[in-house]
């Protein structure tokens, strides 16, 4: 017999689950009829029960422990928004007894979804988590759904809104980098610590919860190798704008003959991407198919009643499940274990610029540097400086970045170099 | 007990159907675990048995009755993929007697979609449609599953391929419409007959599929006002480069406080706009959600592979259901029926472009036909032309779309006006 009503236990109540519950109850008809029968929220756990909260919580039993939500008989369905690592415990107790779970945490995902996504399997319940990766574009159900069988040879994504807002303020308004934090921690598109977001730490989470879906494969996070935006200055932006690209912050998969190729770093691309267009806080999401080709998701990433309708997606087809008492389409069983290309033996292209002494024979160092390793210029230019200073702005050709970084290590130790250099992947396939 | 297989009975094997076998066959083992049991195709309708097909047939019945198959006893769920109106009866007959349909055949669903949806609702199966709008794009099951319960106050939509590479090829290559028709075709983004995609009727059709599923809306077909880009001009194209824009055929579904506006045009949209990227054969659906914002699904929106891509992934939720014996999310249930927004009562910009005799006095005559029927101008242009003809572009505020088109009868019937005046939309909100 179908239950009378499918009861959540939800954990944390910030402003997603506020939303959530609002949302909740503003659609109730429509979810009752697409359900089969109304959601309950039985169970709260918060961690200032008497903080003042924007939401009607009467009826429901707010508490404080976290395990006592995922371990109670009353709860059909668990709701993780609290976030971070102490969660994870409270998501493995659910699974364990086989209660469903929807969460929008990335980081535990990121850390432990193999581990997480075993548990479910075995307890044959479901983990779902729309809203841990391009908040609330629904592309983590397309791929578990729709495009569940395609192959993907590409995936291309700006994941991270505080930082793409940043280099969209740093190019629009010629503001550097310090001034366009300020302003995204003024709208509130950044966190006072910004830092997750900035190292690409965030992207790379991201990444890799998305890589598991569209790849059927587990990359651990760990494993990924990560560059933020930080260092990132306005004159790099306005090279890139001369040259006929736009700077993001981007986490890639490529699939090579030789192994998946995973990585999260600033990047030049041509204007004329797609995801050239995707600007201030919102996600782009670029995927290429073995058979359905180019295509890219785009919405925002972040804030919360984005993400609270990404939630309720989630919980709307889980809820389904615990009526139907039959499991649906989970994430999309993991492929045998493939190799994978290490960066260093990825060809790219790069821009650099330097700093160096303006006089005779320092370009020869700079191009002897360069020709030492294998890399080849494609443009050069040189604008003179002020103080006997010279600025010079390289774009490679294809090479191994391996080498490209040892050669930019070895033009940093001359002599003549008066600051690090700035070098930025150029990503154009 | 779960049935040993799901048996697909196949109407149609021409491109798109032979890349459905194709890909059912090199991704059997993922789908085989997706669904839960393996999918066999057991029976194949086509209209000529004895033509030459890129694909294995043997082990399947091949027959030309394409009833016999939706009424076969070893058929499970039946794909849908000849086409056309003749389609309407086999696709019943297999609603009616509880066997699912998977469908990409925009015609029906645009004619006869709400009583199609029906039938499956009372038989307790259903239809799906992926491909049917928007290609191998999974918008459909993203407005059927994570977005279900969203509210949505726009969608703006490229979903025609063709028109959409005949406008990009005008503007890029600077070719005239006739020139750009003729390439579209030779590359084969165009039909011999282009007339149902030059009319915008491909688009209306597709249009009505889709706002069925985002604003719950039964939107006939036949009741949105349609107009294709026979007679757009190179000139046209330059003038809204002058101004900031890009032409584009559009689907539009709009939510007002009067009513529910749903249209398909040809429109200048802003250069800034996400669509104004969507370029040559690509499709793009933008959607406005009361909780998730803006949102853009971008992608092939036609192709023998995107759209065998599209049905595969019908198939395989839809194979699941027949597993496990329980439907799933089909298409949302409609709400209670709303007004709709006449086309005669919308306010929208317009650009104007007449040819007129240069001669003192005309353009008064020419701001007299606008001022009586209280359409305000924004910008007004004259070039000098030759032969004594002027040409005049105007750029209108917003004003009720049955003033401008009277006022635009009006010039066109002065004794000074040369030629027919051009008027297009301006969709800037």
């Amino acid at each position: 017999m179908p239950p009378s009503s499918v009861r959540i236990g939800l954990l944390g109540c910030g402003v997603v689950g506020q939303g959530l519950l609002k949302l909740l109850r503003e659609r109730e008809r429509l979810i009752r009829d697409s359900v089969g029968a109304p959601i309950q929220v039985s169970r709260v756990a918060v961690r200032d029960p008497g903080k003042r909260r924007e939401c009607e919580l009467s009826g429901i039993h707010v508490g404080t422990d976290a395990m006592a939500v995922a371990e109670a008989s009353d709860v059909d369905l668990l709701v993780e928004l609290a976030g971070g690592e102490a969660m994870l415990e409270p998501v493995r107790a659910a699974l364990r007894r086989g209660i469903p779970v929807v969460t929008a945490n990335k980081h535990i995902l990121a850390l432990h979804g193999e581990e997480l996504e075993r548990l479910a399997g075995e307890s044959k319940t479901t983990i779902r988590c729309e809203a841990s990766a391009g908040g609330g574009i629904p592309v983590l159900q397309a791929l578990d759904h729709g495009l569940r069988t395609e192959n993907f040879q590409l995936l291309v994504a700006i994941l991270n809104g505080t930082t793409n807002f940043i280099l969209s303020t740093m190019a629009r308004d010629g503001r550097d980098f310090a001034e366009a934090l300020a302003a995204a921690q003024t709208l509130g598109f950044a966190e006072a610590d910004p830092t997750l977001d900035l190292s690409g730490q965030d992207t790379a989470q991201k990444l890799s919860i998305l890589v598991r879906r569209a790849f059927r494969m587990d990359v651990a996070f760990s494993s990924i190798p990560t560059e933020g935006i930080i260092g990132m200055e306005l004159e790099d932006l306005r090279q890139a704008d001369r040259f006929g690209y736009t700077v993001k912050l981007l986490g890639i998969a490529l699939r090579h003959p030789e192994g998946l190729d995973v990585r999260v770093h600033p990047a030049f691309i041509p204007k004329r991407y797609l995801l050239a267009a995707v600007r201030d806080e919102f996600n782009g999401i670029y995927l290429r198919g073995e058979a359905t080709g180019s295509m890219l998701f785009y919405g925002k990433g972040a804030g919360a009643n984005p993400t609270a309708q990404a939630v309720l997606g989630d919980v709307v087809v889980t809820a389904r499940e615990c009526v139907s008492g039959v499991k649906l389409l989970g994430t999309p069983p993991m492929r045998d274990p493939e190799q994978r290309l290490p960066l260093d033996q990825v060809r790219t292209k790069y821009y650099l610029r330097l700093l160096v002494e303006d006089r005779p024979g320092v370009l020869a160092q700079v191009a002897a540097n360069l020709g030492a390793t294998n890399v080849s210029v494609a443009q050069m230019f040189q604008a003179e400086g002020v103080r006997g200073e010279a600025s010079i702005t390289i774009l490679t050709h294809h090479a191994k970045d391996k080498d490209v970084r040892e050669a930019v290590a070895g033009i940093a130790k001359l002599p003549t170099t008066r600051k690090t250099p700035r070098a930025v992947r150029i990503f154009d396939i």
